[in-house]
């Protein structure tokens, strides 16, 4: 009675990656990777149910009994604040019929009972409480199953995979630069969901470039130098740069928030030589630029250790799905979560500090705009991309080594993701 | 020019049985049986289109010509009163082009003419007239193809089998049950139509058990006796479920009603192992209630043979499509057709006596709720559960032998019609 | 760098001809042919990748600069007016990252600018400017992907083919019979865009004959003498027909406005065994009709080289996507495009003389009846004809030989078209 059944055969253990489509270095992926409905199975299951993914914020969840749910393809994910102040994900799946145990997106439970015939788990999944079943089964055979978590300064991390990759080196490298943003003591003033119809590798080639920011993107590039490359960074730009890193340097140094990118043109990242799925940075806006909004200025109060305004931006970024450009006095936090081939579920929240008050301490028509209009308008050109990919006139296309470096990093960290056994 | 040509490859021939994925007994089934398109091909060919499946009401067509068509996955089933009164089912597919021949879901009709190019046939299926055809083709050969149907005291069946299951035992099981509660003078008060997006054995194994009834149901507790089981059923409630039995059994006896189900729990349906697809009991209400109605009373005029309201409850089912509960004043019968894995099309009516008059002899707020609430209620119930059960995470759990033996012999009695040969 | 990386293999390659499903002569066609995935794929690209494909009128397009999108199943078309008044076609997809490159479906260009990141096309597709680029890629490499393009008498076609079928024969059948129509000195009045949730070849087996029109046509049936055939053409009809075709002949020979059909029934078209894909005649309307509209009186003022009212009507099809019935006011064409195995989007134009102002010459609201009442009456007719076909009842049924020898030439064409390699 104890025996589980064998799960039916997994889609993707047939395609071997020799299988997959080539590419030459340099050059974009064929189009079966952004639209064939086996690739999408490959790049769940090899990647997304194996990788770190970014659920959430642990301050969308302060009480015990906090939850949201996070839903990654066709898995549905309970992030919760146990007993302890701990927090425990696991999936929304009750061990009895397979029943979603919580339907709403986030709330508050004190067990966690599914619906359908109230076997009662608590908030660490294990089963408590099942009315009517016979005793020769065990009620410590049912947990629900448990998903990995990791927080490091108020980012919630979960990993679906049986032996999750390692967390140490990104807690390491997100937690000194994290820390002072105070996340831990941050609020969601607002967050926007979006339906985006395109692949979620369309969605990360374009945040991992500027090229495409000039002409789609003019309240960004006000305030920023990321969108200088080698081939036009002229010495007027180079100047410029040149100051506000001094100035940086100076101000920073003193508060232990030294600037940690201080070139024009995006960071590096990812690096899949070396696996690296992380990576964070301080770096200058432009001079008179305080905060990522669109006249520049500060729009509420200062966030978490900071004493002035003066501190540039944090920006994080974590593949498979989440990136973070902060400021003195908000964070902007975006989720991506595939949902089919040619469908990807983002979610960008807007953070401020726990005490800051709407109509008082800030207003949402300032807050909002900045990272609104850019994400949005990111949106339109994947989804533009997405239709002309579909074409049988598609073919492969040549990467800017100037601009697209990091396109071309992203896609070849991707491939590595890949090859590996599931 | 008379040589049919052979049609095109069926989808469901090229997966044997012994393909399927392995269950352990007293355990659900495996994630494919609820949501792989090749498993439900299967069930479409294999159960759907050789088993005997409910249609409908012959007070729907009372007369000559009247009509109502039935959708069974993608075939359109015309149902029609014919010349003698007979009730004759077809494709409704004209045997030119293929068009459909009605559009309308009812409605009444002279001869059965393709819209298309008129071609007219009549009520029996029999090609009449044919403009414009060239000699060496005879009308004789092109019928409308015909379904098999029987009618058992006012309830209408079909099968799509070319030689169907014999249908004499269930005719012997529900004729002496039903013919009291007169569905041949009956009327439909009221039909509602739902979409349930689930696949459809999600919504037999709700209805196999009434584990879930205590918080999901508050009102069909209240007036029956089967969510108590071997493990919950207390003196006090066998001391209940006597008396009612007691009074109905001196009672109905008098009347020729006797009740065929005198214990707490559900009645054992469906029985895998001899076969059984059909099975009907009358049932005593608890103390109090003559009718399943939110309070209990009698919302409409006495049925058939009734002559007073203690007549308890008469219920019938069918495999793969069909429940019904009947109280002395009304019947709601259930049909259950299958439109994808994972979406049900659920048709539920409400009828009454044919003398009956809404306003005057009826209200439909008195006499919907109860049933109208349970329905929802479930299929809110197997919507939730179908997401759970597409989950990666999903596996077989185990049923609760007290509760839920009627689940485990419908996945028997599904299994065995699985492993026959289409 | 400059090595193109190889396409993902082709859906179609692996179907090979002598799979398709048997079909007997004189018999519908099978039914995977009209609902399956893999037959529609070989459909796109045996046929509709090879053929020329109607997409629109030169008057459209007058100035430089001027274009439209045409969407053949997943790719979009860019139809645009060059710098020499030529008309160039090309896939609207991006060289570098494979984006849109014009997102709406017509309007006016200086030159080609991908909205991403400002790749610039001249108006003959030729890579003018890429900003960022290293020098090691060369522009020349990099033009939009050509689609073949031809112009006989302001009407369109594109071929996507790599090595198109000759036009030549094409151009000689249209060009004289058009002329007089003047098209290139026309305008649209008014176009209509339809989904028809119906393949393609139902749609163009309802346009192979008019054995359908007496009951769904009844507008169309008064003005025309193609719905008799050899076993209903009676010696008044003959005796009708005769006279218009003699009047015709003594008022046309006169003008250069020859009849070219001059008996009851549709001209013969397609031609498979000749290959025969276009076809065009003048053809007399009943007595008291100068065009075809509700009442048979002219709506709009001559075009073209039209001197009186008295021309009967020009008559042109092309498969597989084009027709167009012209009277001595107005032309109407028709448009079929490919959108998925159930799907096909339909535009119909209606065009008057460029000089022709709405509501001083024209009114749309008897400009358009005639066309439109017959066009959506068929497209009605598709759709209930395909949903029949989906039953798993459906099985081919016989042609009439009097009335629908051209639906037989059409799918005779047609599997030529698909034995043909790709």
């Amino acid at each position: 009675m104890s025996v589980t059944p064998e799960a039916g055969p997994s889609i993707g253990e047939s395609i071997l990656p020799t299988d997959l489509p080539a590419r030459s270095l340099g050059w974009t992926l064929p189009q079966p990777y952004f639209n064939s409905p086996e690739i999408y199975r490959l790049d769940v299951e090899r990647l997304w149910r194996t990788g770190w993914l970014f659920a959430g914020h642990s301050c969308e969840i302060p009480r015990t009994g906090d939850y949201f749910l996070v839903e990654v393809d066709v898995d549905s994910i309970l992030v919760v604040r146990g007993e302890s102040g701990a927090i425990h994900a696991m999936h929304n799946v009750c061990r009895h019929r397979g029943s979603l145990i919580c339907d709403e997106p986030c709330g508050h439970v004190a067990k966690l009972v599914c619906p359908y015939h109230q076997w009662a788990y608590g908030l660490d999944g294990r089963l408590l409480a099942w009315r009517g079943m016979q005793p020769d089964v065990k009620k410590e055979d049912f947990p629900l199953l448990a998903v990995h978590v990791e927080e490091v300064e108020g980012l919630i991390f979960i990993s679906l995979a049986a032996r999750p990759l390692p967390f140490d080196a990104a807690r390491a490298c997100f937690g000194p630069l994290a820390r002072p943003q105070g996340f831990r003591r941050a609020k969601v003033a607002k967050c926007v969901d979006y339906e985006v119809k395109a692949n979620w590798k369309v969605v990360w080639e374009n945040n991992r470039e500027c090229y495409h920011c000039n002409v789609n993107h003019p309240q960004y590039i006000k305030a920023n130098f990321d969108h200088f490359n080698a081939d036009d960074t002229t010495p007027k730009i180079r100047q410029e740069m040149s100051t506000v890193v001094r100035r940086s340097e100076e101000k920073w140094s003193a508060d232990g928030l030294a600037a940690t990118h201080t070139e024009t043109g995006m960071t590096r990242f990812p690096d899949a030589e070396h696996g690296i799925w992380f990576s964070a940075n301080r770096t200058p806006l432009v001079d008179g630029w305080v905060s990522e909004t669109m006249d520049g200025r500060q729009v509420a109060p200062l966030m978490g250790d900071y004493r002035d305004t003066d501190v540039g931006t944090l920006r994080m970024r974590a593949l498979p799905n989440f990136w973070n450009h902060s400021s003195c006095d908000h964070g902007v936090s975006t989720r991506l979560l595939p949902a089919g081939p040619q469908l990807t579920r983002i979610r960008v929240w807007w953070l401020v500090d726990e005490k800051a008050e709407e109509g008082r301490d800030y207003e949402l028509s300032k807050l909002m705009p900045f990272w609104q209009l850019t994400s949005e308008q990111d949106w339109v050109i994947c989804e533009r991309q997405q239709k002309g990919i579909n074409s049988s006139a598609y073919q492969p296309g040549p990467y800017s080594s100037f601009k697209e470096y990091n396109v071309e990093g992203f896609v070849r960290w991707y491939l590595e993701m890949l090859k590996r056994s599931a």
